[in-house]
């Protein structure tokens, strides 16, 4: 990479402040996470973006395969008859399926579609494995990739392809089948908290907002340093639609024939993008360190002075050995340079010594969350570096709660949303139900309904948009509205 | 899954001497590895057989890792016109792409091609980003699916969609690109022999049977338990080839600009079909321990009787923390059974304990490489185990490679290749170079050029089919021919 001055670094980034959108893809294609691709709407995930990947899929495979479930691959290519056994589910995506209709010269007799999603494929390969009860329930993972033609796109956020896991499992009892849907958006809720140090928000989508084919669709949606919010993973209640389109029973216990009940759920390369609109500042990208590609980069300082260099390998080898994410930067560019290039990478420490601070045993760590700088003994830096990335870890788990907390806003008449929304934050409110008030909200705001928390405490007395009242019998809905990625 | 009794199990799988296809065929579908998808020459991995492609994942990607390869994601839809810029790369490709040609109702301005393999994309953006000679060596692998129409297809060994890695490096001289190669055709034979317990010949391949846009294609190749050969991976020197197409040029430290020498590198899903026709036998599957979902599999003896199950339990647990993919079968089936379905599942190792064998300290194992049943001590059962299967690998490999050994023979006339192949054997030989040597030899017997090895001592003084004669100044090719999947 050729040497810059720190000056090029801020002038490169667009203001974070002023321009929230531009500030993301600055700093999404100059730290090489994502390129854009030839093909309009496609990405390219860059070693740094797909190392990101790497580490997200690990965390949740791990949480998956101890939920019980197994990985599986179903193919790429669904004929596209297969899409119109459920109705909603054909409405949903026909216009935005890629279709392949040669192979070569030949034209297909049944055109075929690139998986937008799998729930049809799986449905057709489940209706030859399950055939009693003792197959149930069925607790398969897919890792894939699949593809939504979209008009507007942005790396990572919305893109034509993009990487993602499905899960797609049958069950004996609607209970059974709710119970896997939520506890799924628990494993996502813990993993957002505990990985990506992003809180979020968790319910029920509203009937416009739900899933082609889903009975109900239980969303987590995060709110980004513009208050905007991300759905950053979903869960779906399918009820037997898909199972009725395509003729899956088994045979029960009780000799009946039944219908298994399913449900679905997924997260995508999306989460990358979540990750760095929740987290990140005027300086580049903050990774939290459980998904870093590096969680610490040793620089030495004065490197041409004799031993600088060989300590510096020792506390990178000692860092490596320990099991942390470590790597160093010998380049010949600049100290600060290279403070500049890691900091807006994202690397959540910085270890830096020197002459002084080898003759003194102690080292320079500089933390991206908080930009301070700590003088730590060079004794044991294995363990204090790990303790310090739990720390930060903590710290930007709670700064963004701290964010999120103090951008949500009740509002009890539809007049008060606009300053709500201008001022960035999300709206808590009631709302009767009825789809005429979410577009009324839509059409004046731009907002959409986002969840329906499971905490249904009422936040005010009618209907947001209609007025309608609020009573014991007839409840409304507590529900989030806001701007939305 | 319902009772089944032991003759069941015989009757269900194909003798695999008398039918080795249709063996394999059966082993791969009751085993529940793969099924058949609904769109012709597609399949679906199910979880046990995808549990064998993670351990494959795994165990590739450190050693990619390893080598100094980072791993990121290229689009799947190429827009046709980018596989022209090569000429014999398109008339390789051209008749096998899945075209797409509408997003919905749109038809698109220029079709696109499922990739094939990713050639022409990767080059599109490395022209982007290297710019100067400190940008190279780019070494770049991804994990993907890729899609060719295939008319003859067989689950893991050919299907139109597969799952593979493919490795894209570039580099400044034509010595570094070529070591590169050959480095990795390296890894993939210490791979097989290591962890698949596969021997495989190494070497170059014939101007026909390499790859579409290559200089030169390095395989290896794998011999399966009917005498056929299958090519298991590929690693090809791609010379400037694509960079020409694709006008990639960077600056070189003299102050010139030159083109980048390119290779690439890739095994796939076919490997599970590998190592299922090297290592199976009339009982069905024989997984080699490294990659096997399940190694020890354990098994109460009259588990009805009191403290069986608990002692089982504690069996399991402890090979489970020791690391040992250990799993644990108390379903109500008869062990007779259980034995038969988990030999023909492949499971290395079988741990059987009943009462008097926990009376005696002792537990008893039954190997599924040797077909043998062993007493041991239950104490320190974890070492055992361990010690086991890496005894189960090395006979595995053993075997595999004696019956490579003697299933190779000489032939110094074409005449002599009939028999050879016929008793299921590869053929060494010499060969002149010319096509038309080769075609004679498909043409009599369906016998391909496999590999041209590396050692290339003599084994003959004339070719094989058109008895041009070997001398020093004009040598000819030491070289293997084979039948092949």
């Amino acid at each position: 990479m050729a040497k810059k001055n720190k000056a090029q670094f801020v002038q490169d980034i667009a203001d974070i402040k002023e321009d929230f959108p531009q500030w993301y893809t600055d700093v999404v294609i100059k730290t090489e996470l994502v390129d854009y691709g030839p093909v309009k709407g496609s990405m390219v995930i860059r070693p740094y973006g797909y190392s990101i990947w790497e580490n997200i899929q690990r965390e949740l495979d791990t949480r998956f395969k101890e939920t019980g479930h197994q990985n599986a691959y179903f193919p790429m290519l669904i004929p596209y008859s297969f899409l119109t056994r459920e109705k909603n589910h054909i409405e949903g995506f026909a216009p935005e399926v890629a279709l392949v209709t040669h192979y070569g010269e030949e034209e297909l007799a049944e055109k075929l579609v690139v998986r937008p999603t799998s729930e049809t494929i799986v449905c057709e390969m489940y209706k030859k494995w399950v055939k009693s009860y003792r197959d149930l329930p069925v607790l398969i993972n897919q890792w894939a990739n699949v593809f939504r033609c979209e008009k507007t796109t942005r790396p990572f956020l919305r893109t034509s392809e993009f990487l993602w896991q499905e899960g797609h499992t049958l069950h004996r009892t609607h209970e059974e089948a709710l119970e896997e849907t939520l506890k799924m958006l628990g494993v996502y809720e813990e993993f957002m908290k505990n990985v990506l140090a992003v809180p979020v928000l968790t319910g029920r989508k509203s009937e416009k907002e739900k899933f082609a084919g889903a009975n109900a669709t239980y969303s987590m949606e995060a709110m980004m340093l513009d208050g905007k919010s991300l759905q950053a993973g979903t869960s779906h209640d399918l009820g037997t639609n898909f199972a009725k389109g395509f003729e899956i029973k088994y045979l029960d216990s009780d000799g009946e024939h039944k219908m298994p009940y399913q449900t679905s759920w997924g997260v995508s390369t999306r989460l990358i993008g979540a990750l760095i609109m929740a987290h990140g500042d005027q300086r580049g990208l903050a990774l939290p360190p459980r998904v870093a590609p590096i969680q610490a980069i040793v620089i030495p300082i004065a490197s041409h002075k004799e031993g600088v260099v060989d300590k510096a390998d020792e506390l990178y080898n000692e860092l490596k050995v320990a099991g942390i994410r470590a790597d160093r930067d010998y380049s010949d560019n600049s100290p600060g340079w290279k403070f500049n290039e890691w900091e807006m990478k994202g690397v959540p420490l910085r270890v830096e010594q020197g002459p002084r601070d080898i003759e003194n045993g102690v080292v320079q760590i500089f933390r991206r969350d908080t930009c301070e700088k700590v003088e730590v003994a060079r004794e044991n830096i294995a363990e204090t570096v790990t303790l310090l990335l739990e720390e930060v870890h903590e710290n930007m788990y709670n700064k963004a709660k701290h964010f999120l907390e103090t951008h949500i806003q009740v509002a009890e008449n539809i007049e008060d949303m606009k300053d709500i929304l201008d001022n960035q934050c999300f709206v808590k409110t009631m709302w009767c139900g009825d789809p005429e008030c979410e577009l009324k909200i839509k059409e004046m705001y731009q907002a959409s309904a986002r969840v329906m928390p499971f905490d249904q405490t009422p936040v005010g007395t009618k209907c947001v948009a209609c007025g309608k009242v609020h009573t014991e019998e007839t409840p409304l809905n507590t529900i989030y509205f806001a701007r939305a990625y």
